[in-house]
């Protein structure tokens, strides 16, 4: 938590690792295009993105801080069901966040398309994918777990970054 | 210049070549991170920057893509005065911009040190430093001169993107 960053949200996201290069790709074979999956934890400086924001400027750096956007090792694609994925958050052991993938806005073939339309893309991007109902602050000293239910599971502290 | 664009900008930049890497780097020591330069041509939809500004949405994707940020070759560090480089722009022969380092808001070692506070610069990152006056609108088939005067000069053709 860098110390110029009052506001720290959590948000848990399935992120969609691209297997091979592609650019304007269609929905229909858009599945083709992953090569796994990973767990990520979108951190946000949400005092930071307000302002920006507030400005009409770009808040790219309010996600950007090092450290905000830890993964988890590659999940290999027949792990996960994209009908019904299971995400879950918890802060200091208490839940947060507890979804899944079926109530997603944009369906995960719907966004490797739009995104291919819109620059290239490389076997090894990320594409994190929005996350569920819950999202809230944390402070230095809490605990952050997060996973897909049956398929893994990962712990972050939180801790204070000097500047 | 991709169909869904109807106004491409485009901006005239010094672009920073990062040289090693560095964290909370302090002003006075900022030169020294210095690899070398390049030119940057930082083109904008300036369409779709325009109403994801309005909404507060966040604005990478009018700048990020492909094709949207050509840049020169590496340039020496020792040909480029940091207090009085002129930059220049030309759609179709005609000059639209014609500015000098002098005039940036934000100084060179000001701009990294800076960055460096909120992520790690790392060997080959690039920094682009911002635009002289004179920013404006081109079209498929005109084409954009640029420089850095007594350096370098580079030349793209504006042509259409099929989606």
């Amino acid at each position: 938590m860098p110390s110029h960053c009052s506001e720290l949200h959590y948000e848990v996201e399935l992120g969609i690792v691209i297997g091979k290069d592609g650019k304007n790709i269609p929905e229909a074979s858009a599945l083709s295009y992953i090569g796994g999956y990973t767990l990520a934890l979108d951190m946000t400086a949400r005092n930071i993105q307000g302002e920006a924001k507030k400005k009409g400027h770009p808040w790219s750096v309010a996600k950007g801080y090092d450290t905000f956007c830890p993964v988890s090792s590659l999940i290999e694609t027949d792990k996960i069901t994209l009908d019904d994925t299971k995400l879950w958050l918890k802060v200091d052991g208490v839940t947060k966040q507890d979804g899944t993938t079926r109530d997603m806005i944009f369906t995960v073939p719907y966004l490797i398309s739009y995104i291919s339309r819109i620059f290239s893309l490389e076997a090894g991007d990320v594409i994190i994918t929005g996350t569920p109902e819950g999202v809230g602050p944390v402070k230095p000293g809490q605990t952050i777990t997060a996973g897909i239910e049956g398929v893994m599971e990962m712990t972050f502290p939180v801790t204070s970054q000097d500047n």
